[in-house]
């Protein structure tokens, strides 16, 4: 019986349970994967690191934090949240179930990606998922965004800040802007039929057989989808983001959530804020219940 | 002429302007001191450092990546702001007069502390200003708070956590909330007249001639007060902290502000985050100033 299991060990998983360790409450992690984190090369943008850190090694350094602080951490998938009337939240996993007083779910959020061979293969090798993150590695370099949504068009703007070589793969798919006020930026609407490469990525295969290459590919296509727990455990979500009041609390008393999965900007920054505040939130909720426990004696 | 003016170099200000000076635009840190960190000893509850981190340490590695990104520091002390009709943010300094398009206000927050010989000697060196951030460090010690508010009883509260020899000192006021309900805590109700020790604290002089010896210290004597600034510019501000919108503008168009100063959790882990999302609100006006330029041409 814990008094918090987190669902989570990225920024905002870690990050609460460092708060709620370092207050003496016993604070279990239940973790899948590393998450975003664990498919990014380097950060840079994180305050705190003079020098860019390996993402992995940030990771790391976060586990090894809560751990100090006695979190114990498990690797486990989770299936379902459930409250039952004695006020516990029962968290259950493909291996165990857990049993604590309060849960916070900061499981990140699983970005919906492109079906083509070699993608997955060269994910922090070229490939990746946000201008924001790692367009600075990409100054003045050639490179595609691939996408066709608003979306796409918010990523291609943040992209002309660092390269003009910039262009647009939409797969065929018609666009839902007007990409012709950007004159630098060349469009490409065939359907991919995969990427290659050897260490790093080198380019685009086409289905009408053409090549494009590329020193770096952002995938900017659709959104990403729900944690399916969070539907089957009757979380309200809105737009695959889980719906919180201002104290990070879900729709369901006891279970908090934070970081990505709330919707929060997709940075380490945003993540630890959210974690640091669920962190408070569940802590003044078990000092409440001392306090009523207190009164009884 | 800058892009961006950001006030003050604390973990908000840093964290905006390493967005801002990573995305490409011109950015200016102006700074008085280091605020609450540099009155601060270690971090061990940020993020991202499995041991403790010196607060000086966390200060300068922000400062140095800001600067890798081609931000620029000048130590000055701002006296008012003021926006004109060309778009343009006019930064008054004691020293000089700074212009961008867009400011960020990070300039923390000024904790009011008790006047007391001996108080500011020992900032840092076994008196403190915040139990969540440095409670840990006094686990089963004896420790005095000083404060006779209902923002005492939150920091007795979180003390109780990690200690139960707790003391609270009210300086002679007159209580605000009821202390009886915590039957561990002794209060003493007496005059502070100084606070006395050596390398670090060692106690409390009382004006009646009594002693009392402690671990630590932690103040939690009223509020904090406004950045007088603000009030001379016009920036609306609600007991003291800077109102903000959900983008962290100001009520004043082109000003934003993040961290302390607009009563978030003062905690670096929820500075970063206002100042990452600062920084993304003032680059989506940049862009969109740029676009309007772009269709200009």
């Amino acid at each position: 019986m814990y008094d918090v299991v987190i669902i989570g060990k990225g920024p905002a998983g870690a990050q609460a349970g460092i708060y709620l360790g370092r207050a003496g409450f016993k604070t279990l992690i239940v973790y899948k994967d590393g998450g975003s984190l664990s498919k990014t090369d380097f950060i840079e943008n994180y305050y705190g690191y003079a020098e860019a850190i390996s993402a992995e090694k940030l990771l790391n350094e976060g586990i090894l934090q809560a751990k100090r602080f006695n979190v114990d951490f498990i690797e486990d998938e989770i299936v379902m949240l459930q409250t039952d009337e004695e006020n516990k939240v029962l968290v259950k996993g493909l291996k165990k179930d857990y049993t604590a007083s309060y849960a916070i779910i900061a499981a990140g959020m699983t970005r919906k990606s492109l079906n083509v061979p070699g993608l997955k293969d060269f994910e922090g090798r070229g490939i990746s998922y946000c201008v924001t993150c790692d367009g600075f590695f990409f100054r003045n370099r050639k490179v595609a965004i691939i996408g066709y949504t608003k979306f796409a068009e918010h990523e291609l703007n943040d992209l002309l800040m660092f390269t003009k070589q910039a262009f647009l793969i939409t797969n065929g798919k018609e666009l839902e802007f007007d990409a012709s006020v950007y004159k630098e930026v060349t469009v490409i609407d065939k359907p991919i039929a995969s990427i290659y490469g050897e260490d790093t990525i080198k380019g685009i295969s086409f289905k009408d057989g053409s090549n494009e290459d590329f020193d770096g590919i952002f995938v900017a296509y659709g959104t990403a989808d729900a944690s399916s727990f969070c539907v089957k455990s009757g979380i309200a979500t809105e737009k695959s983001r889980i719906i919180v009041d201002e104290n990070l609390m879900t729709n369901i008393d006891r279970i908090y959530a934070a970081g990505d999965c709330i919707g929060s900007y997709m940075q380490v920054a945003a993540a630890v804020a959210d974690g640091a505040i669920a962190a408070r939130s569940v802590t003044e909720r078990l000092k409440a219940d001392r306090k009523t426990a207190r009164k009884k004696d």
